[in-house]
């Protein structure tokens, strides 16, 4: 049953008198029950918990957090059936998309379970002593990863489960060694209570403190604002729009001690269109491209937003096909009568800029909160010179821009400012004609996608999901794949420190196992 | 011959009529000849350099770039004498030091040429595909690391030569593939001319494209303000003080495009004296630690500014050996009159908080531009309550602060910022008695260090010279050691790329002979 409350460490709570509900729009109604706001001192609370179990937590070892992961994902899936119906009254989307997030979720704990078994993630370097060096004596050090503290975590609209409450930023930061306090998101707050019980029933089953996870309920910025502002707040992760990550960067850096910040801020995630692809594969292009434009009604934050194609018969064929794939596509509902108005919003303003013309039928009768697959439609020259159509549209919207050659191609990307994804649909022989696009694109994104469709975000050691500035606040890091976990560390060096006081991981006998590198060489072996 | 001109690319240029001196602290003379501030022509003229020569710099190879650093290393010990000598007319300190400070500039160009020549930094990637996994086909991914951009470097005050024009910070972004643009220290103009120029021959000799590295002149804040805010540039390396560093943090934090800036601003390095080692080896201890003061001037980011003992009689031996120690040290020449100046000023405020004494004898008649080593002293509760106390004061100094137990002085760690290093001086079994007080100091600190002294750090991999702000402004990476160069990369994944488009370090051959990291195992054998 869902209460409502706030789950802050091993209670429910619910001190506030400010509640609000969840919204289900596929039928257009309010969601029981009521959610009870956060108040401040459960914030306060939940910061303190999470404070005082990171002081044990910190020290716990990698097989019992992995038993912890493992646990939550175990807990998730016993919840059943009313996780997948309340996630469906919450946002809209179907079954299958329910079950296949909440899929992606358990492996993704999974993973990072196996990571901290694996144990490479520690990073341990070794430089042994060198006593009889001269001018002067080498010292031993020893380097190894450590979890930086207290993570706050923003539940995202788009993925209620895989970049919510058990999403990657909490299951990064736990395998870290990391408390953290999740802001829900409003529009899944039941969602969002049904996973947060969960990983406290695991938390408590494998018997972590008191307080390494809490989940607070709210509806509006203010609870957010101060989980990032609190002291106690050692780094943020985020997933969502660029004006409320910019705010959290900016509320971050004013701090007295400014804390990263890892907002993953959406992006039009470029399509290059060569020529050779066209022409050979037209309708295929055209049923991928309709599929990945719409797919999950455009809600994603690798949706293809801009495709950019070369003047040709051949693109004006995929544009006819592309155009008549979407018009028969249903419309999708959407996540929330909000999410929805701004994306006609930002639709008719993209439509009402010069050059832009929209290709697909508008004036199809909508059930309420459902969006219109779009595809519309500018000039290169109009493109680079408007940066208003360089704007993510959220929905199942794509800016097909039509260059005159491959020279003003490569000014669409020149102009473009950092994206999740590039992708170029091309013939191998087409491709390895113009590298400069190729180079152009690459210092764009973060992944570079190959006769492929950019959604579909691959939960593997080798994936980027992240990219220069504005598509996160730090290119240097990523949301997805198990090298998530990097945000949540800091290096800490020991300096001729005794054997027996060394952390595991870095002890001669090298009792874990570890690959490390010994004086410049990876080795599992002892000292 | 120095010409007093900024090294914009491979040509010499002296546009402004602003013109300033260095200062020879120990003649108490201005030297010749007169320099050239950058005028805002020739800092535009170096970050279009910058990234013109990325474009191209950003794809040489490891070995090549590995040339190119080994060739500065040349060139810099063919400067011969005259670089010794400049470098001692510019700073007041002993010959002795600045051989050795050149020793280890060329020696860690050397470790980043040989990091390229081995490989491993680009941390390659790969999962294979998997056509046959249902529900979906898993696709092939590869990542590698790959340079930001033009990276702007701050010379320190401190480090002409180790930390300033060829120091670690550019070695590192030149490894990493980043052009460089010096903002020179003004302190130094002339030591950091006669090294620009031998990074510029060693740019024409090896063919690197111009503009891979240049070096500008100011004895200002607004040069450095500028190139920090230019939107060409896309990182930053600053070791300095607090006030400057944070400024050049919120700086960046306010660019449309908010980039990193890794600043090193200072720590009092704390130093807990546990009973044990001060009853055993206090003699030792207080000549290592009276040598450790006033190394250098006490002008070291790594100076043992705060010694942490129990009351006890051991206590009280140890200070009267280190104050008899410290009063026999001769005083030695600082950096410059208005370091001197600092010195004497943030002396005389800790000297005048409630409770501090000072030790050693201050009625000393003084060269000018000396600085006179000091021991101070205040109770464990009188530092807890004054965050005054708690400041670095840059100089021969150390505040020694006597706690009444082992619960004061886990306070008084506790009541500290964030810190480059934390010492224990203790017998092994001694310090096996007070877990708590190494985890809390673990969680202040970059690197921990058992019976030592941290000045001294040593360049290699398992370095960690960094720590939680403010003693860096980020706490996840180093700014010596071969990881120093993870501050200049971001991973770059690749999604279904033909492999004769990969890059070397991610095709099926392995080419390069790296070990990779395949499907979660390391190896450096062929896909």
């Amino acid at each position: 049953m869902i209460t409502g409350k706030n789950q802050i460490g091993n209670t429910l709570s619910a001190l506030s008198k400010n509640t609000f509900r969840t919204f289900n729009p596929a039928l257009s109604i309010a969601n029981e029950p009521l959610f009870y706001e956060a108040s401040d001192q459960e914030i306060e609370k939940a910061m303190q918990l999470a404070d005082e179990a990171y002081a044990t937590y910190k020290n716990v070892s990698g097989a019992q957090k992995a038993d912890f992961l493992d646990s939550i994902a175990d807990e998730i899936i016993k919840i059943g059936d009313v996780l997948i119906s309340t996630y469906i009254a919450e946002t809209g989307l179907p079954e299958g998309r329910a079950i296949g997030e909440r899929g992606r979720t358990v492996n993704q704990l999974k993973a990072f379970a196996e990571l901290l078994r694996e144990g490479s993630w520690i990073e341990a370097t070794i430089d042994t002593a060198l006593p009889d060096r001269e001018p002067v004596p080498k010292p031993d050090i020893r380097k190894m990863n450590i979890p930086i503290g207290p993570v706050v975590v923003f539940g995202a609209s788009n993925f209620p489960l895989a970049f919510s409450t058990a999403g990657g930023d909490t299951a990064s930061a736990l395998a870290a060694g990391c408390p953290v306090i999740v802001k829900s998101h409003p529009l899944h707050a039941g969602t969002g209570e049904l996973v947060a019980a969960a990983i406290a029933k695991a938390a408590a089953k494998t018997q972590m403190p008191n307080g390494v996870f809490s989940n607070l309920n709210s509806s509006g910025i203010e609870v957010g604002q101060k989980l990032v502002s609190h002291p106690l707040t050692k780094a943020v992760g985020f997933t969502g729009s660029f004006k409320a990550g910019k705010a959290l960067l900016d509320l971050a850096a004013q701090r007295k001690e400014p804390i990263p910040v890892f907002a993953e801020m959406g992006s039009v995630n470029p399509v290059i269109l060569l020529r050779e692809a066209l022409q050979n594969n037209s309708k295929e292009l055209a049923t991928t491209y309709a599929q990945s434009i719409t797919l999950g009604a455009g809600q994603f934050c690798t949706n293809p937003g801009l495709l950019i194609g070369l003047q040709s018969k051949a693109l004006d064929q995929f544009i006819a096909l592309l155009t008549d794939q979407l018009n028969a596509i249903s419309p999708s509902c959407m996540l929330h009568p909000s999410i929805q108005q701004s994306y006609e919003n930002n639709k008719s303003t993209l439509i009402a800029q010069s050059g832009v013309q929209q290709l697909t039928t508008s004036n199809l009768e909508l059930t309420a909160n459902y969006g219109l697959p779009s595809l519309t439609t500018v000039s290169g020259s109009d493109f680079i010179n408007n940066p208003q159509l360089h704007q993510e549209v959220f929905g199942p919207l794509s800016l097909l821009v039509r260059c005159k050659n491959i020279a003003e191609a490569l000014q669409v990307i020149n102009s473009l400012e950092g994206q999740l994804t590039g992708t170029v649909m091309a013939d191998k022989d087409d491709i390895s004609h113009y590298p400069q696009l190729i180079d152009s694109l690459s210092q764009k994104v973060g992944r570079l996608i190959f006769n492929g469709a950019p959604t579909g975000v691959e939960v593997c050691p080798a994936m980027t999901h992240g990219g220069p500035y504005p598509a996160t606040t730090d290119s240097r890091f990523t949301s997805v794949g198990t090298a998530a976990i990097y945000r949540w560390v800091r290096p800490l060096s020991y300096q001729n420190w005794p054997d027996a006081l060394l952390p595991d991981a870095l002890k001669n006998k090298n009792p874990l196992q570890l690959y490390r590198r010994v004086n410049g060489a990876l080795t599992n072996t002892a000292i």
